[in-house]
């Protein structure tokens, strides 16, 4: 490990960046009948999200960085360095949201990022490397059914070609909507090779709120595990068709949606596993025929490997049982599976040390949402901060809500962190 | 009780009812992924459905038969009786259909009292009483949210101004929907006041098959109640929200949907209640979000009032329980509600005398559907003629399917009975 800066690092402008997170949350803003807020809408792809980047890629030609788009529409925006025939360090999230977001998400971290760009012009600072800062395609996978996608490809784990092919529920395809929306680049999806790579992000959880932590810095991405099950039964007449002659896929899929609430509760499968079902949908769905179909999502998340594959199993037995108590076909896919993550200690160890040059109290925290960071792991020494959430860390949700100070925190960290980073040889 | 008609009635003409069946059955055809079959999709006030009835209207004519059009789109074709002084004996059903239908529910009763009033043509008898063929609006309820419309508006029970403002899903109006396909007619709602009305059906059921009878006498029809659950908790995310802190409305709907089945498997509300959850909605339904809402169809049938009424009661303080429980608000409206409801004791024994003299075995039904007899049973002396379906008599679904020697023998039943009524003083 290289040892951190030994002058004072600038300090980020706080008020800057929380102007700027909100002008970037008016881009796909829309009125939440359930909160009564203001949310975000603005899948990846969508006209919302063209017109976000383009306002992003603005701000970073204002900055004086410059700007490539790769073929999956991922965007790279580059501060030269002292020394330029070494690797950048890189800084990154998303700016692609779900349909009923805030507007921290992702956000904090590609704003953020900038915010450190800029306070380096303000303060006439030139580093030793290259600073990147990057912004990747459909990380939500709210659209396209595969989360980080973006830097999925751009690390490898995805053929560029494979995810070209990946459609959204109206069968349109992941090349024809980067194209509609102007960002089918020509870059080459695997030119990126960063020294480090850092990412500053909301919590999205209770926990560093609750134990009055300024700062996460976080060990890793616990385990994560999607599948769609369909259950095919019979429609049939809700009138006149005997219970016990039913095929009914909706009371399977209700039995699944309990049966994963019941072993997260159980403790087998360890105190954090989770589990959702965010999506049913039944066909016909009338209010007087048997459903004959059932189309379910599963979320699986657990922080250690052996465990999620144990509830694998578990609801691999119990997807058999229900198709056979209930009469239903069962078949399910596998939209989206990463291991735990571990992200790099000597990372960690900078942006831990960081916080405690700012008087920040910081501490461990296993990430329990997926992220960009996870996928950049794979090529460079990586680690996320975490700046705690309001209202139990509620995100993907309008009420999602970090303070501007809780912000300003996690974005100074980011500064130092980078800044101790590219010193490096 | 007038005696039925001593002379021999005719006998309809079975090959071409089938005929004229299957080429109704072609308005609104779909390729049925679920089955492999050609269903019909014939929504009520759909283009499909005004073309279905453009195409009834015309044999209608062409049998002779003088039409009107009422203001909420019923259809009412008319043969002359001898004493034109007399009421009519209606005969009646309709031509909606749910999304995944199949040819026979509700046309059948249609193009059966068609083929009546082919059948008395060829044989060149007129009845002492006029004969009225109708169909009804919206019988399904799958549109506009509130089954039997038309004929519940024809019979008083719901006011016209009030059934013009139901909407479906889209927002669209039943009265901007009957102008769009040319069904917004001119003749008063309440002109009809029916001698008697017969309505053949298809059982929808197991029951006539199992028994081996040709011929359901239906003594009338179950109590029947639906409502809409909305269930509102908070949506948020799937990876980092410990599952204790969860208000997940999709967990609520799962349960009220296991809730029911039990309550019909537990014999408490007699074994003959039937519930089925139809339709689920969850917001924003996305994999990785906890579902902030969901709302969900309630199908409620009971052939006891007594025993609907506490299945109503416990279905309340079940939804105040998982309320609590679940941490989510519970709003719920009904979207329909009949009695049970018995037809006309008289109108039963022509029905079954008439399957008698034809040598058919008949026996007693409670309908498990609603019908548009349930509301003109209000107005006049009312029963119907159930057809037995193979397949354990599915229906709402394109498998749904009675042979031609079935069809038959059940508007043979309805000609007879007809004759046997409109010959009464």
């Amino acid at each position: 490990m290289a040892k951190t800066l030994s002058v004072e690092a600038p300090r980020i402008d706080g008020a800057r960046l929380s102007r700027t997170l909100a002008e970037l949350g008016r881009v796909g803003a829309y009125k939440d009948e359930a909160t009564g807020l203001t949310g975000v809408r603005r899948l990846a792809l969508s006209a919302a999200d063209g017109q976000g980047r383009r306002l992003v890629i603005g701000w970073f030609k204002a900055a004086g960085l410059k700007v490539s788009v790769d073929r999956i529409g991922n965007v790279y925006a580059r501060r030269a360095g002292a020394d330029e025939s070494l690797a950048p360090v890189m800084m990154g999230s998303h700016i692609d949201s779900v349909p009923t977001a805030g507007r921290f998400d992702g956000c904090l971290g590609v704003l953020g990022a900038l915010e450190v760009v800029r306070t380096l012009d303000d303060a006439g600072l030139r580093t030793r490397r290259p600073l990147t800062v990057a912004f990747f395609t459909e990380e939500e996978g709210c659209r396209f059914g595969t989360d980080m996608l973006g830097s999925a490809v751009a690390t490898g784990r995805i053929p560029l070609e494979k995810a070209y092919g990946f459609r959204d529920k109206d069968g349109l395809s992941v090349r024809d909507e980067l194209a509609k929306i102007g960002f089918l680049g020509t870059a080459d999806v695997r030119a990126v090779k960063p020294h480090a790579y850092l990412e500053c992000h909301i919590e999205q959880g209770p926990i560093l709120r609750r134990h009055g932590a300024d700062i996460g810095v976080v060990q890793g991405v616990q385990a994560i595990s999607w599948r769609e099950v369909v259950f095919t039964g019979k429609s049939a007449h809700a009138g006149t068709t005997p219970m016990d002659l039913r095929r009914d896929a909706g009371v399977a899929a209700a039995r699944l949606s309990l049966e994963l609430r019941r072993m997260a509760g159980s403790g087998r499968f360890g105190a954090q596993m989770r589990a959702t079902v965010g999506s049913v949908l039944l066909g016909p769905g009338m209010v007087n025929v048997v459903a004959g179909t059932a189309r379910c999502t599963v979320d699986l998340r657990n922080p250690a490997d052996a465990k999620m594959a144990a509830v694998e199993r578990h609801l691999d037995a119990f997807l058999k049982k229900v198709g056979r108590e209930e009469g239903v076909k069962v078949s399910w896919r596998q939209t989206a599976k990463t291991p735990h993550v571990p992200f790099d200690a000597g990372v960690q160890t900078v942006i831990a040390d960081a916080a405690a040059r700012l008087g920040l109290s910081a501490e461990p925290i296993l990430s329990g949402a997926g992220h960009d960071a996870q996928e950049w792991s794979r090529l460079c020494p990586t680690a996320m901060v975490f700046v705690p959430g309001e209202y139990d860390g509620i995100s993907h949700n309008p009420r999602e809500f970090s303070t501007p100070k809780q912000c300003a925190d996690g974005v100074n960290v980011l500064l130092a962190a980078a800044l101790a980073l590219a010193e490096r040889a």
